[in-house]
């Protein structure tokens, strides 16, 4: 069942190793088919050198496996409560890619410091809180999903507009209307992480772009006056 | 029509991703053929892989489109100024890569710390300063050119001598007689970008490097008394 | 004879080049069969090219040579006090890995940052102290490995646990239950040490990971209860 | 005359690129042919891409040509200087490396922080002063091999001991026994300059490595007693 759906998914993850975001199996894509409400994510610890679209595990959005040889990976409770709560998303990406996961580490949002930021975000990626002992000892993956969406709420975030979140020493969170496009977001936060970065070597008190610069560029690329393509 | 420059302009763009200047569509190179007062240019939001010479759009200096199916790049306007006003630039390259926008996003002039900028720049980089809201409102792209041509005059630089310009909280446009060469002084650019950045790694309060320098390697390569070749 | 041995060791001293740990001959693998307390090895100063499988050196615990025409890696007296000691070890990686050699040169351990160096090192990557003139006179390669042993004992580590540390101005050794095993943790040591150098680039102050993601990340993938793959 | 030696020379031209220490024309190599007095050179801006053995120049020590119909390198008169100052040097690199260069835009000597450094060089690598105004209009390429001259000797420093230097604000010469030789310690010189700064990332007022480290790891290396290979 869902097999466009799984060479969809199938994809989505090779392109982790191929972009440099992943080395081992660092790294997990998933999609949602809104039909029927099922996900399809990558199976747990497969190598990307032997993984195969039909590898791909079904589940329903409590988790129940529908189809699927393979266990799904260990982060889908995280996948599946976000699912749940943002009907805009259409898949999920996350990965351990170095600069997203420094930022995270060092427990800061990425400011938006320049055009190349704002083109796809709008506004700071924000960077979660940690888990308590509780959250952990509960039910750790469903809580990381939890604390990204305690987060998103509380500053009033629409993750479609600002498709990347950081989890506190841990590592991002991507999101997309598919699988592809929250690949695709992953990649752009790696390079923004890594521009916000040295732009910090450069200048450690920098100041974030002008208030004008966010607007404009998001609004030229999204929504109803868009207009923009490099 | 310019089938010939049609090929130059796609070469030149295609040599972005290869160079490691470009990921997705993140960038575009132009080229004007001063005889007909035409304009080649990429179109907009065509990936480099499917991208085609005859993709390649043609405008007149005002911006009419002559030749072309798809839409000219978004940042034509920008070209279009910096022909208008600087008869000597024959090509001109926009990106975002990444230590050039460092500088960028750091609001900063790339000092000249050494010999492989003083052979291809004559002085720092400049930054520009950033639109003013009127200034976005009313033609964001076009006073993109119009803040880069007053940070040249105020400075008094001629763009084939000092052939790069960071736009604040931006990124890079580099010129040059031809696209490629305008895309060859953008590899220049991120080279120097990053060596600038190692420098005050090392040493944070560095100076420039003496007059001296900066005026031998520009004129050993440049003008009359040229005779340098690695 | 050990000749499935030698074909393992050498397939993992051919990963170190190819995953980017290595130049020239700056690295060295070996493995041991406890059964025989035989111990397979690079040979000395070979260049990655042109090694084969029977270039591989047997010797015994005492540093006999028992096949094998080539010399051993003159770092063979560490590995082998490293073997006499850690019965659990079958493995033992040794580079000059630039993230780790950092590390090492800058007499620091690598702090627990995140869940990435959680899923597989369960603390700090401890780093030695210095030689003394007399242990580098009297026999320096072997000292190595007693010094190694000194670090692990005086803060009660077991190497399977934590299977990487610095030495002290000079550079890393991982361990594994076998020789891939031990290239596999080089590969995540060089990965968390750079991580740990950006996090540090943007929270210079910044504070371990707390102690509950430690706990949970390396117990979920190793000991009785894990259930973790990506 | 000397085709075998054009051929090593270019192979280690070649192998510049190859190792990702230059761009576009940014560097070049001899050798000298002790016999005859003759050097042979890269030719002056000729591309990677399109260069063959028998572009290689033939000069004598006084910068005379005696074979080849394209200019030596501009920078010839500086490896002229050297190889009759130093009878011992067979070949000698210049480059623009990154991380070397920004040592030399820094102004620094590379202090000896770990063993990587003392496999190879015995001792820091130095960075020599600014020419003066009369030495860079009475001859600047020259000069340039005089000012080398002047910090070895001043350091009383064989340069086949420590076969490396930065020119202040312009970049590396490294030496050896062959031209290939000579390409190797750029090899190296680049690699223990990243390591160099990324130490002082990790630790700001980090300390050279103990003396007896650097005595060592050169004499197992290099002189009577040698006995090491990785």
């Amino acid at each position: 069942m869902l097999e466009d759906l799984k060479i969809k998914v199938y994809e989505a993850n090779m392109e982790l190793p191929r972009r440099g975001l992943v080395i081992f199996t660092w790294g997990n894509v998933s999609a949602i088919d809104r039909e029927t409400g099922y996900v399809v994510i990558k199976p747990s610890g497969v190598d990307y050198n032997t993984l195969k679209p039909e590898d791909m595990v079904v589940l329903d959005l409590d988790g129940n496996k529908i189809e699927g040889t393979l266990n799904p990976s260990s982060d889908t409770p995280t996948h599946l409560e976000l699912y749940k709560k943002y009907k805009e998303i259409g898949g999920i990406t996350h990965t351990h890619s170095t600069e997203a996961v420094a930022w995270a580490q060092a427990g800061r949002d990425i400011p938006l410091y320049g055009t190349t930021h704002a083109d796809y975000m709008f506004g700071d990626i924000p960077c979660t809180r940690n888990l308590t002992d509780e959250e952990i000892n509960e039910a750790y993956e469903k809580n990381t999903g939890k604390v990204i969406i305690e987060t998103f709420e509380n500053r009033n975030i629409n993750p479609l507009y600002v498709p990347a979140i950081l989890c506190k020493n841990h590592g991002p969170f991507t999101f997309g209307e598919d699988a592809m496009e929250s690949v695709h977001n992953a990649v752009i936060l790696e390079e923004i992480a890594k521009m916000a970065r040295y732009t910090e070597n450069l200048h450690p008190n920098c100041m974030a772009a002008p208030i004008n610069i966010k607007e404009k560029h998001f609004y030229r690329k999204h929504g109803e006056n868009a207009y923009y393509g490099q």
